[in-house]
């Protein structure tokens, strides 16, 4: 899957810069959150820390500092707002397993598997109200009409995954909107909050929030691929989670698209009716390198992501949007 | 248990007057409601709706509105708080539901069973981000701030009582504390909001707080006496639902604290590995009538009634404040 990035400057594919320019700011975003999973009821922090200290990137909070400050703001209420994005992130999470019966999120148990699922449901809202209070204490209304719009926007995108499992004969199109919505929306809302706390004009804001809705779209489009062909130890969990859960991605879409009947049969088996062997994951691998499935889907991201690029161009340069450049390149770069 | 119930000049246990003088406010709740739970991802309203037009009562949001009146407020913000205030408990039961695994909900099946528990779990989230989004619609930060608290207390009583599950060795205080955050919360939250509406003073707020809260503790306890006593028709629930669930009650915490070591060696064996028979649960009745358990259960929210009622007396007399001194008597009187 060796593919030329289509960029005219083509930006380094790392997320060092964007580490660096938003370091100082994010150690006052983990301390919040460690602020905020604590309960007296002992199981929530348990339950809580167990999936947020398991080494996820913290990406999410870390474009809401890099685009308020990108905007100019210079408060602080961006650090909050972080900490709810990545909390409203960690609930999802928490949900999510449960929803998918996972059992392993980020190459540890999924806490349903140590705390049981009535755990994970019940400390997921508890995460998420605690998101909310952080919104109210920075007071910004506007920010809290996106965010708690987001909120729902997500749950409708996991619904919508789940009126569409198993189908096949799911569209590209249909697949976008669940993807739009389970993972785009956070994007585009954390990275528009800031830029709102900055008071920043409306154009401005739409080209924050296209920034993160289309590097969102590139990002979970990457995670589809990397599901048929990464390595489990990068991602955290195994090479055909998606196809033994039964779920719909783009590379299933393709190959179901352009497959014969024979081959269509043997999707809709395999998907339709669940639990497939390692032996039809091998075909199901082997159909997506016939018909290019993979490799489009990564061209896909590539196209969403020069999108997240383009959306910034009305920013004057600055290392913080070369940071956020390449922080879309790392996103696509995963693939390799 | 035939009961005196102890007030000085004791309110009629009627809910009437609350429903005619809350109806024509009530009826724009209920199509803020209808409103707010379309979505195209169909598989959204049903569920939602399933729950929502069961037949609850809605008390909680009509509490909303009278403490509104009561504190001359004359704006309309208290009708999107309302809808916001049944939203929070619609997620709230969606998601208990899974937790528990109940199978029945006001008298029809539940939910999860006929969607799925992925379903409730997401339904639930959607429903809760709307209720945010109503909040932020009203653009009141106090109100806010109330309402998202409420929503993490919540969560830590219901994982309170998650870690306190099956233990008979719950003491009085430790179950309190799990209604008052499961329970007695959100009617605190619902109570409080309509007065910071109208810009009432602080003692006005503590006053409304305090009759919601101690009317939801009283609620909750006789809630938890019908579990043994009511009839299955009126609850739509059947009897016995919390003794086989292993759930720790206050009937139950004073029959095991009252009874002998035969009789607790009886309660832990049915209550903590659960799944206890038929003959078991008329035996734990039996039980519990010769501790007069639950009779003393219904003294203990005849205690927190009259508290509710007490916590209005600052108020001046109005057909409104009848009604909800009528209401907590209602509310106590379902235990008859």
């Amino acid at each position: 899957m060796a593919v030329v990035i289509p960029f005219e400057t083509q930006p380094s594919a790392t997320i060092n810069r964007l580490l660096e320019l938003t370091a100082p700011d994010m150690e006052r975003v983990n301390g919040a959150i460690l602020a905020r999973t604590g309960s007296q009821v002992t199981m929530i922090p348990e339950v809580a820390n167990h999936l947020i200290n398991s080494g996820g990137k913290r990406l999410r909070p870390m474009l809401t500092l890099a685009m308020a400050r990108l905007a100019g703001y210079d408060g602080d209420g961006h650090v909050k707002l972080a900490a709810a994005v990545e909390f409203m992130h960690t609930a999802t999470l928490l949900h999510d397993d449960v929803v998918d019966e996972s059992e392993m999120r980020r190459g540890k148990l999924a806490a349903r598997m140590l705390w049981g699922n009535e755990a994970s449901v019940l400390v997921g809202d508890f995460l998420l109200g605690q998101a909310f209070r952080m919104m109210v204490d920075v007071g910004n209304l506007r920010a809290l009409d996106i965010l708690s719009s987001a909120a729902t926007v997500i749950a409708e995108g996991e619904v919508m995954q789940l009126s569409a499992a198993k189908n096949t004969e799911t569209t590209e199109d249909e697949y976008l909107a669940v993807i739009r919505g389970k993972t785009a929306e956070l994007f585009a809302a954390a990275c528009e909050v800031g830029p709102v706390l900055a008071g920043r004009a409306k154009a401005d804001l739409a080209a924050c929030r296209s920034y993160g809705m289309n590097l969102g779209i590139a990002f979970q489009l990457v995670d589809d691929a990397l599901d048929y062909g990464g390595k489990s130890a990068k991602l955290g969990k195994n090479v055909g989670d998606d196809f033994r859960e039964g779920k719909i991605t783009l590379p299933v879409v393709l190959s179901f698209r352009r497959g014969t009947a024979e081959e269509r049969s043997f999707w809709t088996r395999c998907l339709k009716q669940g639990g497939g062997s390692d032996a039809d994951l091998d075909q199901a691998i082997s159909l997506m390198t016939r018909h290019r499935a993979l490799e489009d889907t990564i061209g896909r991201a590539q196209h969403y992501g020069a999108m997240a690029i383009d959306a910034l161009a009305l920013f004057p340069s600055s290392p913080m949007k070369t940071a956020l450049e390449e922080a879309v390149a790392f996103c696509i770069a995963r693939a390799h």
